[in-house]
């Protein structure tokens, strides 16, 4: 077992012109957290979302990891002092946004490349802004594939495909690609300090009955359990997702994008987050957007970026899942 | 618009060995229904699960729908006297019980074509105990075709496809079978005294963004519009089932057993019931099974009876679908 620790988290603020600073300052000043936070971003920014939300804050840049202090009140913002911020006006699109979140970005990645922090957070960024931008990630973390874990409270579900059409899933339901990520999964959740993770397998077709079951999922079940990995399935598709929420599993594999985000959206909107599989540091999103519409105005719900700061405090501590 | 009036129900107690009996007199003893209920099956059965509840409740046999007097306090219990009672134990599998339950929903099918009823509720059987008994149903209601809407509170999803291999629902996609299930979705809901019906149809690939929206789905509602029909979408299925959950839709129609299953399932599995359309009469199912290991302990859940109940009652009688 990897040994418990405080976490360090550098959470990037999002297009600056979005809802993300505001989310990511409301979360600082309201969620208790077992961790030591510091922001990548523009410190002017910061600093006029505490100001328009009146949060018990303040603002200090600093250039370096190094630097920062970690004190009560006090936000450490990691800033290249590059934002043009007349260049990009809240709540409207605007390339210097996305260039400048695909530069902090590349900090951020590169703070958890180089392990001087255990997590890093994306709050929203427009991906339209980035495209206008034409700036490109500079930091490569080196992996090709990648599986998305989306959580909201006792519900975790990770995807063995994303954005495939569903007549071609089946290609992809393979008892090896199966087995690979059953491991992934159960050596992540390790990692992270879950002791002896449960992973629940749906199947794919009513009542998990049919033949892919029988000639791939089953035995890729078959073959993580013969490596000593707490694996079970399939199971019913429509019985998995509840299943977990009442605490039967800790983790469960979803084969195509709309199994699992049926089950974590329609449940509970609100709180979810999105963690990513296969790369070598922990990687937490929020599932909404910038919300250009409401930006400025103090009244974005922070629930979201509240669990990606929980998940990334006692995850990163290697403490396992945070209490719901 | 149909005319509202206080529906007429008949409710078969399910098999006797089971939770039927159970869940359909708790629910009787505790759910205030505007409108009269009449039991199909065995006077003694009823009586007996009156006594182990303590329920205020006397069950009085009839032998005809025209004897029921539907006053208070007394169960009206049309009994056809078959059941042998001494070959159905409590809590056991028996192939009585599946006589029994395929002639007393016989029976209630009868009312329910003969326009005695206006709906029709079936308490848990046991498909095993009724193969054990080779009895077959001996009326017919005539039709090939039907669609199942399973409803928790106000999440309604109607299937397009029912025990269908996910890999097989792709040929069952077609825009003439959409449309006619938009077109039955609408027709039955105004039939219940839903005024306006609100359905929102779900595509099938992720973010609803793929062939099979461009060519049959979209293509499907652009036809039921034309008609007159308030049909949406298609929405991305991931956000479909929660914004029908909010109250944008009075109903959903979801592609294959899965797409819908998840999301009643994982959302609220309590108080989930099953309706029918395509049928000439408002048939009503639990979603639960006989639970034979609990039989007999008066320790059954009966929220799914009495949202079957509710159901039968407001939508029986014109009024539209019940208060959550």
């Amino acid at each position: 077992m990897p040994m418990k620790k405080k976490a360090t988290i550098a959470a990037m603020i999002g297009d600056p012109s979005g809802i993300g600073p505001e989310v990511v300052v409301k979360t600082l000043a309201t969620q208790a957290l077992d961790a030591r936070v510091l922001l990548v971003g523009d410190t002017g920014v910061v600093a006029d979302t505490i100001a328009l939300l009146g949060a018990p804050l303040t603002a200090r840049r600093i250039d370096d990891v190094s630097q920062a202090r970690f004190e009560p009140g006090v936000v450490d913002v990691l800033d290249d002092g590059l934002l043009d911020r007349a260049a990009c006006p809240l709540g409207q699109l605007s390339p210097e946004s996305g260039r400048a979140v695909t530069a902090w970005w590349d900090i951020a990645t590169r703070l958890a490349l180089d392990e001087q922090v255990d997590a890093i957070i994306k709050a929203p960024v427009n991906f339209e802004a980035i495209r206008l931008s034409g700036a490109r990630p500079a930091v490569s973390t080196g992996v090709d594939q990648t599986h998305l874990l989306l959580v909201t409270g006792p519900l975790r579900v990770v995807h063995l495909t994303d954005h495939v059409p569903l007549r071609e899933v089946f290609a992809h339901l393979r008892r090896d690609a199966i087995a690979e990520l059953i491991r992934l999964t159960d050596a992540s959740l390790r990692r992270w300090g879950v002791a002896a993770p449960r992973i629940g397998v749906a199947g794919i077709n009513p009542h998990a009955s049919g033949d892919e079951e029988r000639l791939e999922i089953a035995p890729a079940i078959e073959m993580a359990c013969s490596e000593g990995i707490d694996a079970r399935g399939p199971v019913s598709p429509d019985s998995l997702f509840r299943q977990c929420i009442d605490g039967q599993y800790d983790c469960v594999l979803a084969h195509y994008h709309d199994q699992g985000h049926i089950a974590v959206k329609t449940w509970r909107f609100e709180g979810n987050c999105a963690l990513v599989l296969g790369e070598p540091f922990l990687r937490i999103s929020v599932a909404h957007g910038t919300a250009f519409d409401i930006a400025g105005r103090g009244i974005a719900d922070h629930r979201s970026m509240a669990a990606a700061m929980r998940h990334a405090a006692t995850l990163g501590g290697a403490q396992g899942f945070p209490a719901d």
